[in-house]
């Protein structure tokens, strides 16, 4: 039986490019993998990270989780483990990235399959808002004036088990099928617009369109009766636009009890098992 | 009688080599006098802007005031002043600088010399806190553990009118005595540590060794009693450290009602000429 880690971490996301490893660029996996390899003293070859959500280039996460199967034969002791996640950050000290915890997963546990909800949030700060500049790393910016009602009442009205073709870049054999769990938009204490969104899953691209969806509905370019017939249409729109990444943030994964873990994980394999996150 | 113009504005620190102007240096004040320059369309040698508080090199700033007189015949128009602030931030997009509002500044305002007190904020993020990656640029990170009942303490005792030299970089023909008017630490939701810090005026350095003081003493090297008497010693320590810049921000200059301006700025232009801020 292989030792399977959960690794709790955060990251910016302005310098990667995305979460995925990708040849020639840097990416937060291969950054991870690499402090994992120098850490176990093992081969990098050997480790290969499964994610929650494979945040796109530029998104940021606070509440990332993956996990990594160690190779055969390697073992950790309890006090080995216990002092992992300060080695891995310390061999990530030059690197934006932040590991929370690191921890022996349960029984049945997939970082990918068994989550029940993720949860993103997307910060838009418009001229009503405070336009703090410590935050422009993470906080859009615009001089507009939104129609913040119309926004708040867009996510109530959208949530619920739907396909969202138009809201997902296609990809072959993946359904687009998703029960988006909750959509609220608040606004902070800076008056920074907060939008809170929640699914079992995510299609490509989807959280950043229904995002882009919002705003054209604030800036009064679609009524909520549009956005919800372009919806049923199924079909990829330009009535409104994917947001741009730095303003979304991965904030929370939800698993089940240990003891659902593995029955979690096998029925969304089975459902999508093409899919991203 | 020439036009005094107020602007409130805030900066990210740490591109910058504080706000001061200096040689083949990018200071916040360059950026804006140029700015100014550019959107008033007069020459760049005419513009000088006299600031509430002088930060030093990545120190960040929220609530920053800073005045500028017109050129003798140089006059706005109401809707050019209204105009302005969107103007001058137009010209500023590269920068991480926001403009919040340029106003008339009322009769007798001296940016300068009328506050009341400045309020600076200090944030550090231990063992207990949430290491947000996002907050970086202005967050220290520390992975010991501190007495915070202590700091809070501390920064109780602190509190009052003093010679703070032991806290201050020696400046010829400065007074280091000061009114500290109120030093309180808590701990936000993330549970960063945040220092609020005000004083009708503040020596150069000292709320960063304001803030070493308590973080040797949050980290058991000094007790209170310690701290105190260096105080009374009047000289400069080694006892404690200035806090690294990034972790700093200005974060509001308050003034009087607009009749004791005047006054106010005559009785602190008297007390203090020679010193920073």
């Amino acid at each position: 039986m292989r030792t399977r880690l959960r690794i709790d971490l955060a990251y910016a996301g302005g310098g990667y490019s995305g979460w995925g490893i990708q040849p020639r660029l840097k990416t937060v996996q291969n950054e991870l993998e690499q402090a994992l390899a120098t850490t176990l003293r093992i081969d990098r070859s050997l480790v290969r990270t499964v994610v929650a959500g494979r945040t796109d280039a530029g998104v940021h996460a606070l509440g990332q989780v993956c996990h990594v199967d160690l190779p055969e034969g390697v073992e950790l002791t309890s006090a080995g483990l216990a002092n992992l996640g300060k080695k891995v950050q310390g061999a990530l000290r030059q690197e934006p990235i932040t590991i929370n915890r690191i921890s022996l997963a349960p029984e049945g546990f997939d970082a990918r399959f068994s989550p029940l909800w993720r949860t993103y949030q997307y910060r838009i700060a418009d001229s009503q808002a405070v336009n703090n500049p410590l935050h422009r790393a993470f906080t859009v910016q615009s001089t507009y004036p939104f129609d913040f009602p119309a926004m708040v009442e867009l996510g109530h009205q959208l949530v619920g088990l739907h396909d969202w073709a138009a809201f997902c870049r296609p990809r072959v054999g993946a359904t687009t099928i998703r029960e988006l769990q909750s959509y609220e938009w608040v606004r902070d204490h800076d008056g920074v617009m907060v939008a809170t969104i929640a699914s079992d899953a995510f299609c490509h691209s989807m959280v950043r369109a229904l995002v882009g969806a919002a705003v054209a509905v604030g800036r009064g370019k679609l009524t909520i009766a549009q956005v919800l017939a372009i919806r049923e249409a199924k079909q990829r729109t330009s009535d409104f636009v994917i947001m741009p990444p730095h303003g979304l943030a991965l904030v929370r994964v939800a698993y089940p009890e240990d003891s659902e873990l593995a029955e979690r994980a096998a029925l969304t394999r089975n459902k999508r098992a093409a899919d991203p996150d």
